[in-house]
Formats: C-alpha cells, sequence, structure tokens
C-alpha cells in the first residue's frame, strides 16, 4: 500500500480498464457498448467496474481525459519550447503523426476525436483541452507567416488544416502497408511546409521577397538567387 | 404510376427515408439507432419502413451508396475533365469543401466517412467506390508532380492530406462563425496548392528549376526572375 493507501498497482488497473473500455466503444459505439460487457472485457465483474468508475459518462469523460494526457506527455511538451515556429510545427506533426499510428492506445486516440458524446462541465472541460492544442498550432501558424517562413494563411486554417492531415491518418494506415509511418511523416511534414529560401540579396527575408525552393536545390545556397539551377 | 410501377414521388420518398435516418444515426450511433426509431421519425410505421427497406445494415448500404452519389454528382463529375492536374485537383478540393459545408445531406456525408459497420460484399462495394476517388487523386497528384506543377510528393500522401484536410472540415465549420467555407477552400486550394513559377530562363519546368512564389509577387511576372520584389 502506498501513501495515499491506493494499492502501488491501482493507476496501472486504472489504466488497463479506460483502454479496454476504448477498444470496445471504438468497435461497437457508444451507444452500442453496455457497462456488462465493459466488465466482461476487464475480467471483472460488473459491481467490481463500478468500484472504479462511477457510470458510463464518466467513463467515456475518463477515457478523454486519458487521450489527452498521453497526447501532451508524447507530442506537446516535447515540442511546445522549440523556439523556431516551423521546426515546432514540423516536430509537432512529426510526433502527433506517430503517436496516431503507433499509440498502444490508438482507440483513445480516436474515441478522443469523435463526435462529443460528452455532455454540459465535462464536454467543456474536453473541449477546453482541445482548444489548448488548437491555439498552440495557430499561434505557431501566425508566428511563420509573420516572419516570413511559410506562405501567408490564416492562422485556423492551417491549425485545421494540420489537424486534418493528422488526425486522418489512423482511417488509412496500415503498418504492413507500402508506406511507413515514418515515411508519411516525412511527405507530410515536406508537403504542409516546404523549405522557404529568401531570394532577396539583402537577406531580410519578408513575404514579398520569398521563394520556395525544393530542398535539395535549396540546400547550400543560402543567398537563393535564381540561375543556379541545372536541368 | 410510372412505367415502372412506380409513383412519380417514389425517389424522393425513399430520399427522404434516408436522409433522415442518416441524420438519427449521425446523432445516435448506427447501433443505438433502432428501425423503430427511424419509422417514427419518418412518420411511418415500422411495416411502411419496411416496404423501402430490407433490414437495418441494407438501410445502412442505401445510405452510403446515396452519399456517394451525391459526391460524384457534385464534385467528380464537375471536375474530372480538367486537362491541368493542380487545376483539377484545385477545383475538386473546392467543391468537396463545400460540398461537406452546404450539403444539405451533411449527415449522409459523415456516415460515409466513418468506420465501416458494413460487412461483407456491401463493405465491399462501398470501399470500391472510395477508392475510386482515392485513385482519381493519386494519379492528379502524380501527374502534377511529373510535370513539376507541385513539389514532389509520393502521390499517397497527397491524396490522403488532401482528403483529411477536407473531410476533417465539417468537424469545426460554425455556419456562423469568422470563416466563411469559400474562405476555407481558398485557404486550403493555396495552402496545398501554391503556385509554382519556372525560374528557369528557358521556360521549362523542371523539378529542379522551380521557385514556388506567393501569388501576389507571382502574376505577371512571366519568367519570375528575381530581384523584382519591393520591401
Amino acid at each position: 500500500m502506498t501513501h495515499s493507501g491506493r494499492k502501488p498497482d491501482e493507476g496501472e488497473r486504472y489504466k488497463a480498464i479506460l483502454e479496454t473500455a476504448a477498444r470496445l466503444i471504438c468497435e461497437r459505439g457508444y451507444e452500442g457498448t453496455s457497462m456488462q460487457e465493459i466488465a466482461a472485457a476487464c475480467r471483472m465483474t460488473k459491481a467490481g467496474l463500478y468500484h472504479h468508475i462511477q457510470n458510463k459518462e464518466q467513463l467515456l469523460f475518463a477515457i478523454m481525459n486519458y487521450g489527452m494526457d498521453l497526447f501532451e506527455e508524447q507530442v506537446l511538451s516535447r515540442v511546445q519550447d522549440i523556439a523556431d515556429p516551423v521546426e515546432r510545427l514540423r516536430a509537432c506533426m512529426r510526433h502527433n503523426i506517430l503517436l496516431v499510428t503507433r499509440g498502444w492506445s490508438k482507440e483513445v486516440i480516436i474515441i478522443l476525436h469523435e463526435h462529443a458524446t460528452l455532455t454540459g462541465e465535462a464536454r467543456a472541460f474536453i473541449d477546453s483541452r482541445k482548444k489548448r492544442y488548437v491555439d498552440f498550432l495557430e499561434e505557431a501558424f501566425s508566428q511563420a507567416a509573420q516572419q516570413g517562413r511559410i506562405r501567408p494563411v490564416d492562422p485556423t486554417i492551417g491549425a485545421f488544416s494540420f489537424l486534418g492531415m493528422v488526425l486522418w491518418v489512423y482511417k488509412w494506415f496500415k503498418p504492413d502497408g507500402r508506406l511507413s509511418d515514418e515515411q508519411i511523416a516525412d511527405g507530410m511534414v515536406e508537403l504542409l511546409f516546404p523549405p522557404i529560401v529568401a531570394a532577396a540579396v539583402d537577406g531580410q527575408p519578408g513575404v514579398s521577397s520569398l521563394r520556395m525552393v525544393p530542398r535539395a536545390a535549396a540546400s547550400g545556397s543560402g543567398s537563393g538567387g535564381s540561375g543556379t539551377e541545372g536541368t
């Protein structure tokens, strides 16, 4: 027994319940899954399950918070201190794609992004946690555009384009498919955040003086002047 | 009575059933919606509903086919003959976003893109209709990249990035929000398909001789030479 009076493995047990419940809800839908079925899948009695979980809506709320915890631990906390906004976005996209493809908690991630079944304060709380991520992305898009590091884009459109690309991956990625998740992450990062090289001779980047070049052509040409290309 | 023995409005009646059923399934989930509830929402008896629909799985299959019909009519048929691959993709993205935001059949579109509850042949058939769209997008991305009109990208990554951006819109678009659906469509098109201007003097575009420039800077400068920018 720990100081808190909980057995040391109580937390692990709770996580395991959330994982199992998420898998079931993912397969059958929230309405189509009973607490009885969740208890059975956890190899518990219904009474045993209610020892951990108040009711079905509270269970869904717990699953969603667990998903946001995972996301913040594995994505946001790793990238939020990157000073350069484009590098921050690129790293964030890469980590988020790999969370979607590799998470042993894929179902949790999926449920998190499904239309809300939650109501009232619980819904507002999860929405506010999601909104913090949207705000983070908008801020990065806004900074990147202001610094002339990406093409001008409305930060909200940028943020939700990013999210759509990343979160859709769970719908089509196949672990045994032609493309690895690393290749998908690299490809999407290059597609949405192509390297930009300033063409202005004075080296001061600005929206009106930008040129985007393929990375191969850009590497090693600091000033990015034209007329150096081969065929 | 028409030649087929159906009343002239039979088709409209059938569409109305699909629309109503889609709205309900969208709200409550497939498992959480009973045929009794669908009949009630259609102001029909359950027996009356079964006159039109064999069973619940056949209903879901019909809703998905109806969604694919709408999509092909309002998006694919309007853009598939555009010769230029980038213009084809840009027009396709625009039409698809507006289908998502404006469809009086939004629920149908949503159900279409949910994880499949269908099984067997019905599922294979819907999957094959969806796959035709993915093939269409991959072909356009492939052509565009080969012609040096977009940055090199794996066609599958391009296609699913496109789909993720477009289909995610239904999750966040608010008709009374700051951004109109036209602005979202324009913004996403510009973000994913920035105009490319060939910098090569001989005007032959090729991947190694490309420069992407903001539209404002690109317009009216045929050769795309540098040194013409203001501050």
